[in-house]
């Protein structure tokens, strides 16, 4: 194509930068980024060329040949063959470790207390699926106090610092590192200055920002989504590692003393901020990198699995393996492959210095075939109903494999997991509504666990799994009706500031009956007139 | 009340039967049953009055008195100190003990090759809470084939009797005993003879009819539906017994020589009728009775576990245990009761005779209170929005207590049991949705397993386990989006009259690429058009 008759308008204004631009497009067959710049405003122009001016083209074929050539699906094939599970040996466990839990959470609180701990939290992403159009942490799920995901992740963290503090005595604090992007950033910063950090320490909660990268076609041109802006997305949540060195985040860790990372996702709304007791077991193993699973039970769940591949750890995503290797199992009868990936995991800090420093830029990015609108050379916009392009990302898992000391944290679902991901429009997977269940459920066996009791509208004491069921009509069918009952979540819900993970609540609850909704909070304990879940 | 002056109409057409049914409800208290007849029609009275000669109201008010004497909420407080998990020695599990399965099986098929082995369907409620009038076997979940749940099960045991025909070279046969209720017998007969009993022998096919009980208040007065009807329902799926004898279904039995019987629920889409695996376990085990289980893994499910209460095997309801009973676990770290019964047992002949005969007229109803609409006083039809009576149950697991030789046999969710319960307008649990999913997720694992790939509208092959995500749209959030893949099945579906349990798909589907939607049946393969799961 030639630039010069395409791009007359331009060269009016054409000044060195503006050359060298258009042969650094040249040189990268990106050329054809400009070929509408004639028919853009002045400001649409401007905005285009200094988008164009900050971006490295080179790396970015780079990246696309690096990345399209490993994304070949007769790799996929071969990886059954090189996978091993998680040996015995390096995996902790809720259900089959609990003499130790106590330890362990003692050891992560007193890291906590040393202040040697932080959390870094993922946030990057955009709440698409669920259909909006403001970071996931700004999501209101519709629990009784209409708390948000980040104001819920707030109060945990400081509700840790209390418990670290009440138990050595000292005052500590837990930073907590919050990755945007591009186009959550002032978003997010704006939120939580107008909540005054949630009561966090402002100079305590530091945000980043992760890359983005261009979609691109299969043939490596970068995709226009209009005639002056082009197609971008985030780098994916393995852009972590390249931001934690550009933007300044591992000096100011290290400033801080910070030993032992724990690193989240936001849509998880049970998440145990800095977990005591999962970054416990990980120093009590000397783990330069921990893992946190929820015990994947049916082969075909859609969820990635820590596993060794030719004796390296990392997560084998559920695309990536034959059925027959999900089906496999062990003695005990368990999935072979059951260490699901819940975005959940600890790193020393030196390691997270070593991999920033010397690792990252070895990484390759995946490859994610998507529908991209994008304007065609008449200039149309063009929606494709079948993937025209790939989206390039890092993952954050990427990189177990530098690990020197890997180790693995199995803890339960229903205590630890619930993503927020889908609006309540779709099938009803990890929706606001499963994950408001979720969480009152969990509140709930916290109630009746400190000896708590709950009562209907008919004064009767609600039975520790409650059913429907039980005051259905007399025309249920015939075949005992007592298992068909639904299992809705009593209406309960506890202010982290009030329990981190279910402790302290005895002398609040102990022998006492609740009418749902039972809300327990820094003022108190309050039982609410009942309301739709 | 003076039963004279309310019924004078009813004294001029009073014999010698009335007087003894007034005597006989004044006896038991019931005779406000008759407080509207002078508002009937002489067709409404007559039917009334047959309803209650049939009645035999010393017998329903010993039922009420026993019932409710045994559900006071305090027995299930003691509850969890009487029970003790199913050992290991009586269990066998598809997953643990993979080496006796193809031993099992065999075992099975030669059972049913000698013409021991008979399947028993409890089909005797209604479609109420699924949202139809109809008996749920006659129900169509929407598969590619629209067969119904009584279709699917006659298929299966067409082809169990192939299999072992061929295996042993001999013609044999399953009978098919069909438990209806009051209000499912004609409808169910009549579907059946209209679709020629979907190939199976009609001799071979047994109606027999369980029995209905009234529904009573608080004080165990029989209630009225309408001034001239009792409320009635089917007395439970432990009406099994009962009716065995009075129905001469067991003679039945003993004049085929039938020595096992399989007895399962019509509701579960994935339930392998006359299991030979599990029948052939059993008599391996010299069991006299089985139940089939599947893993409970999260404590707040609603579903009631097998396990040893007082030394006694039987079925804890999930609404008898405190959550601190559900939440124990082993040392291997599954729930210590974590056996979730599936109704889907096994019977020796000599024991159903034994029960039937000496320990059925022992057991005691189960009570479901209930919102029970009914006539007051005054005639007025009211519609209580809490509950007001009573319904009497006695359940098909209340006989385990009575087994010499228990045994537990546990199975995968995925592969046998999925419910259908609910309208899909529900909340989303055991819907026509679930359970058309889980039969072609199976059925698509199947076609995998047996060397079969299915590939999708770009002609690419899909992954074992599929995901919207795969082709998500390149604004999906940053954070790792393979993992937000939904779990929406392939669509296909696999004939009864082909597989019954996977077998013998080799030479149809090995090294070959299908479209969605695919169908395997007596025909032949056929790659249906895309159409709405």
């Amino acid at each position: 194509m030639n630039l010069f008759s395409s791009c007359r308008l331009a060269l009016f204004i054409m000044d060195s930068n503006m050359k060298e631009l258009m042969q650094r497009l040249a040189d990268a067959g990106q050329s054809h980024l400009l070929q509408f710049c004639n028919e853009l405003s002045a400001g649409e122009r401007a905005e285009l060329i200094h988008d164009l001016q900050d971006m490295d083209f080179q790396e970015i074929t780079q990246f696309f040949r690096n990345a399209t050539e490993t994304s070949s699906s007769s790799r996929h094939e071969k990886m059954d063959a090189r996978m091993e599970p998680v040996p015995r040996e390096v995996l902790g466990s809720v259900t089959r470790d609990r003499d130790h839990l106590k330890d362990w959470e003692a050891l992560g609180l007193q890291c906590i207390a040393q202040n040697k701990v932080a959390a870094l939290l993922l946030a990057g992403g955009q709440g698409t699926r669920l259909g909006v159009s403001y970071p996931k942490g700004m999501y209101d799920v519709g629990l009784p106090s209409h708390k948000t995901l980040f104001q819920i992740q707030a109060q945990r963290i400081l509700k840790l610092q209390q418990l670290a503090e009440q138990r050595h005595n000292i005052k500590c604090c837990i930073p907590w590192y919050i990755m945007t992007s591009g186009r959550t950033m002032e978003m997010t910063k704006d939120f939580f200055s107008r909540h005054n950090y949630f009561g966090l320490g402002k100079t305590n909660v530091i945000f980043f920002q992760q890359g983005m990268l261009p979609a691109m076609d299969y043939k490596g041109k970068i995709i226009l989504e209009s005639k002056g802006k082009l197609s971008m997305a985030p780098d994916g949540n393995g852009g972590l590692y390249r931001a934690l060195g550009n933007q300044g985040i591992l000096n100011d860790m290290q400033q801080r003393g910070i030993q032992f990372i724990h690193v989240y996702c936001v849509d998880n709304i049970l998440v145990k901020v800095a977990d005591p007791a999962f970054v416990g077991f990980c120093v009590q193993k000397g783990a330069d990198c921990g893992a946190k699973v929820v015990e994947k039970t049916n082969p075909t769940e859609a969820v990635g699995v820590v596993c060794k591949v030719d004796g390296l750890y990392q997560v084998v995503e559920y695309s990536e393996i034959t059925l027959a290797t999900a089906e496999k199992r062990g003695a005990d009868g368990r999935l072979m492959f059951n260490a699901g990936n819940v975005a959940n995991h600890f790193f020393s800090f030196p390691f997270l210095r070593d991999v920033v420093q010397k690792h990252e830029p070895q990484l390759q990015h995946h490859v994610a075939q998507k529908k991209i609108p994008y304007v065609d050379g008449q200039g149309q916009l063009i929606k494709p109903d079948k993937p025209n392009g790939i989206k390039m990302e890092k993952f954050v898992f990427d990189i177990f494999q530098f690990a020197k000391t890997f180790v693995v944290y199995e803890v339960l679902r229903e205590d630890e997991f619930s993503p927020l991901k889908n609006a309540d429009t779709q099938e009803g997977k990890d929706t606001p509504t499963t994950a408001r269940h979720a969480l009152m459920s969990l509140h709930h066996r916290w109630v009746l666990n400190a000896g708590g009791h709950f009562i209907d509208e008919n004064g009767r004491r609600v039975p520790a799994i409650p059913s429907a069921g039980a005051a259905g009509s007399v025309t249920d069918d015939g075949n005992g009706n007592l298992k068909d009952g639904t299992d809705l979540p009593i209406k309960c819900e506890i202010s982290p500031l009030v329990s981190y993970g279910g402790e302290g609540l005895e002398d609040l609850v102990r022998g006492r009956e609740f009418h749902p909704t039972l809300m327990l909070d820094e003022n108190g304990v309050h039982e609410l007139v009942k309301n739709g879940v």
